[in-house]
Order: structure tokens, then sequence, then C-alpha cells
């Protein structure tokens, strides 16, 4: 990364340029043995006792979206980063940077969002913090959350453990966080809402974890989509992953907003769903118990892990040919989160 | 606090207002039993291991001032936070709100700070996020740190220990990082330039825990100052504080800065320095160990505990009158920290 540059939005936007800059700058100028390279959460081991540590910071805007706002999200995404490291989420801190002229009863609002979700997820928001920033025309309120959780003994052990033939599960439709935030920014007015899918993916991943010692990864598909995240996977493995279009689970409504905007649903965010990868035998089994479950009703097997293919996410499309599936590059859909 | 109210630049100064924002509505909506509502961090029990998990957002400008820059200082405030809780730091998280056209050559600068004051603190930076947000005339990036230390069997008892007579010690001169921040804002044109004190309070709070079973409470003065954490050790106590001007340590130039604006040092965040109370004879042979150390070299007894004046600080003055000390109320130095 050359020093005279700035930064772009597409630096925030999950995909490449986030790459880039986490591996050019933060990796190098961090560097520690505990430092979290891959995955959502740091693993640490205090006193025998092993915890997931994890954070982000919540910027997305509108603040109120339908399925959730921002306060919501910022508990979602923090607890289902320590979920899909194998933790039980336990503990979050909440620190709120506060533009002027903000709205106290929308920050009541949110608060009240946050503590009643919090509540769902059987988390506590145990830690604060409150900036004031000067009024600015665009912006209203920035939360980041940081959470502590307790690592389950059969944690994901990790995609050095990736086997040819490996299946990759998402437990539901893909994309409906980015297509809900697409539609209210841009007043596309369709007839029915897309809701967020904004959710705490715990349960389903204590199901997991219950049901295999063996599961190789879990990840939650934020920023930059399933398609950022099955790069990530194969990234520095001798492995590929194909994937079917056909049993990809979509929603109808976005797959026609995708259509209008020339989007790929696969790089759209979701806030309620995991990618799980682990054995064929052992995931036709968990798809089972998933979809007995409301959270997990849409789960699905969508492709597996590839010899032979080593460092190319491919996709069988319906048509019936075959296309590379990329991590988004540039200014996809900024502020999503 | 009114709903229709909106936020304020004073809601983040550490004053008053702060005050009432966490009372009105962060306390009541997040309301659970380990929320930390007293002190700098919660304190957690997480299988049977006694945690203390904090966070805190940096908002300061300029971004790099004499003594350190926003790096430094999101490191610094988090360590200080868990140190004064009777914590040994361990590990931080970082989450950085970037904004639009930020010179990477700084952001590498600032990473390339944290790890170094990291290091020198003997905590581990293992987690962190980036969001990118459009640019903004104003601001240039935002840091968040959350950080997990490990509780020492000495940590501080709390505030219900307090005795008439209880020693109140500081570490240091008081207000050199508002000052500081203060005069390069202003551009003010010193001969000499203000540094910063910011810096690890935890070696001091290791020799205070290894020296008393007994410390009442430790704080680090931020934001509101010496005067702020005052305020706060005697709330909800029957107690009142007394101070004595005359031994209050202060530098020469930041006692000038404050008489051109009329400051009172008691009011400008101290980001290296800690306040503790405990019994007049431990605290007389604690001061003497601070004292042997470079960073405690300037500590001293500045008061005490007193009954029959409850709720108030009172200070006497070097005038020989006596005034109340109170709590810095408004927009006395915003984006300080």
């Amino acid at each position: 990364m050359i020093m005279n540059e700035t930064i772009i939005i597409s630096h925030g936007s999950g995909g490449k340029q986030t790459h880039d800059l986490i591996h050019s700058i933060f990796f190098p100028a961090f560097n520690n043995p505990e430092l979290n390279r891959e995955g959502d959460a740091a693993i640490l081991d205090i006193s025998g006792v092993k915890l997931a540590f994890t954070t982000d910071s919540f910027v997305v805007k509108p603040i109120f979206f339908p399925g959730g706002d921002i306060g919501k999200l910022a508990v979602a995404g923090t607890v289902n980063d320590l979920a899909v490291s194998g933790a039980k989420p336990l503990y979050l801190s909440c620190g709120f940077i506060l533009h002027e002229g903000f709205s106290i009863e929308k920050l009541k609002k949110i608060t009240l969002s946050m503590k009643q979700f919090a509540d769902e997820c059987g988390v506590r928001i145990v830690t604060g913090d409150t900036k004031v920033v000067e009024r600015n025309s665009n912006d209203e309120l920035f939360i980041n959350s940081a959470g502590i959780g307790l690592i389950h003994k059969n944690a994901p052990r990790g995609k050095e453990f990736f086997q040819e033939g490996d299946a990759v599960i998402v437990t539901g439709t893909v994309g409906d966080h980015g297509a809900a935030i697409f539609s209210v920014r841009e007043n596309m007015g369709f007839d029915t809402e897309i809701l967020s899918d904004c959710a705490s993916v715990y349960p389903l991943a204590e199901i997991a974890l219950e049901h295999s010692e063996n599961i190789r990864i879990m990840r939650d598909p934020t920023r930059g989509g399933v398609a950022a995240v099955l790069n990530e996977f194969i990234e520095n493995t001798p492995f590929g992953i194909e994937i079917v279009e056909r049993v990809i689970p979509v929603r109808n409504d976005v797959k026609t907003i995708c259509e209008i905007l020339g989007f790929d649903p696969l790089h759209l965010a979701c806030e309620g769903r995991m990618v799980i990868v682990l054995s064929q035998a052992e995931a036709v089994s968990l798809v089972e118990k998933f979809r007995k479950t409301e959270l997990g009703k849409g789960s699905a097997i969508i492709g597996s892990i590839r010899a032979g293919s080593k460092g190319l996410v491919s996709m069988k499309t319906i048509a019936g040919g075959e296309r590379v599936v990329d991590s988004p590059s540039g200014e996809l859909l900024p502020r999503i989160c």
C-alpha cells in the first residue's frame, strides 16, 4: 500500500480494499501471538479460562431500518462475532459517539432497543462510554460494541482442517440486510418491505457446536457478504470452493433488487446468518436440525470444498454455466453496518 | 431529562451534563447486576476468574499533540481505566472509524504509536475493526478501545469504606493533558511546550495494590479533571472532601494558561495521573514509595475525607479563604480525549 494514499470509502466495505488495509497496516503494526488474524474474535487464555474477545463499530445509515436499528445491529454484530468463534456470548461494552444535535428521544429508543435485544440474546451490556462531536449534516451517532464470550469445547478447529468434499452451509436467505438498507436508502418503493435479517446466530451456533466436534469454520457474512467470506475461507489453503446457484436461498424481492441494480446477492451483507464448513455427513444431519428451528428454517448446503481449484470460488449458474465468485471490490454499498 | 432535548457538546465533557445523560438514559436502559455504575470498568466473574472490562472512545482534536497522539491516548485511556479498577491490563481491542480522505501515512504512524505504547504497557491489541465514513472537513478518525484486565486480590474496596480522615492522593501534576491540548489548539505560542501527561498509571496502581489491602478507591481524572472525580467520590456517601490548594501539584505553565483563560486546573483532564483514597497512615507511606518513581515523583496528599460536609468538595485557598470545588459544567474544553 503506497503511503501517500488516502482512505477511501471502499476501505470500509469489507471487500478487497478492507482486506488490503488490514494486511498492510494493522497486522504488521499490531503483530502479536494472540492477534486475531483470521476469524471474528481473538481467542484468549486468562488464568486457564478460554475467552473470545471481539469489537465492531457501527456507522449504518439510516440508523432505523426495517427489521432493526443501529443499536440492535451493534448487539447482534458483536454477539454473532463471538458465536461464530465458537463462544457463548456473555458481556458487551458499548461506546457511543454522538453528534451534537442528535435527538435524546432517538437515543433513548436506541438504548432500549439494545437492552431488549441483549436480553433476547442472553448477554449483558456492562460498561460504556459517551463522546460528543460537533454537528454534522450527515451523521447522527456511531456505536462501538466489544464483547467477551466463553469458548465452547467444540469451537471450530480452523481452515487448516478443511478436507476435499467438506460441505458449505448457509443458515438462511442471503443478502437480506444489504437489500433492506439499500431499499430504504434509495427509497425504491417496493410493495413489500424487505426486512433486515438482523438476529443473533448464537442459537444455531450452539446447535452446531453440540452437533459436531469437527466444525472446520463458522463465519457471519456481514460486509462483503457470502462472497467475501468464502474467499477468505480458502485464502492460504490448497483448496477452492464450488457453490451451486440453484440451491442458494435468496428471497425473491432481494433477487429483484439485485437484478435492477446489477448487484450480486452474494455480495450483500447478512446480519443474522452463518456460513459453516464441516464434513458432508455431519452437514446433512446439521441442516436437518437447523431446519426445525425458526431461525434456521432456510438452511441449505450450497456447495463444497474442492481440491484442484486452489484459491478459486466458483459457482455453477442456473443457466448451466460456471463463473468465478470474487470478493466485492469498490464502493458497492457503504455504511451498511 | 426532557425528551425533546438534543445532544449538546457538554454531554461529552465529563462534567454535570455527561453525568445527567448517563443517569437518565443509559443506567435505566441497561440496568443489570454487572453494569458498571461506579468506577471505570465492569467487574466480571467468568468461570471463577475475576476480570475488569472497560471501553472508551477517543475523538481528541488535534490527533497529534505534544506528548502523544490519539492512538497512544486510546491505549493509555483504556489501560488506565483497568488499572484504577485494580486490574492488571492484559488485552485491548481497537475499533477505527476513519473519515474518507484520511492519510494512510498518518494512520500508519498512529497504529505504530499504539503498538509501541501497548508494548510499554505490557498489553496486547488482539482484535480490531475498521469502518469508513464520508469526508468531513473537521474530523480525521475516531478510535474506540475496549480492554480486559485481571483483578488484583487487593482491588479497591469501594467508597462505602470511606472513613473520616482518609487521605486523598494525586500522583502528579494536575491538568497537564488539558492544558497541552488547549495550548496547541488555540496556538497560544508559549515559549515552552506543555506536554500531555499521557502515560500508563498501572506501574503506580500496582505499587498501591501491593502496598495496601484497604485502598478505598482509585480513579484517573480524565474528562472533568480532579474536580469531577472528587465530586463523584462523595456522591451517595455521608462525607465531603476538603483539599488544600497550596499542596496541589500544578505546573507553572499550566497555572499561567488557567489564569489567562479563567480555567480551574482542577477541571482540566489528566491522562497519566491517579486520585487515590486510603487511610492517612497508609497514604503517607504510599506517597513515599510513589515519589521514588519517575512517574510518581510529583505525588502528594492533597486533602482528606470529611464528615459534617456531606456532598461538598471544598478547598482551602492559598489566599486563606475557602471555596466550593464543583464539577465542571458546560463546554469547558470539548474533544479533549
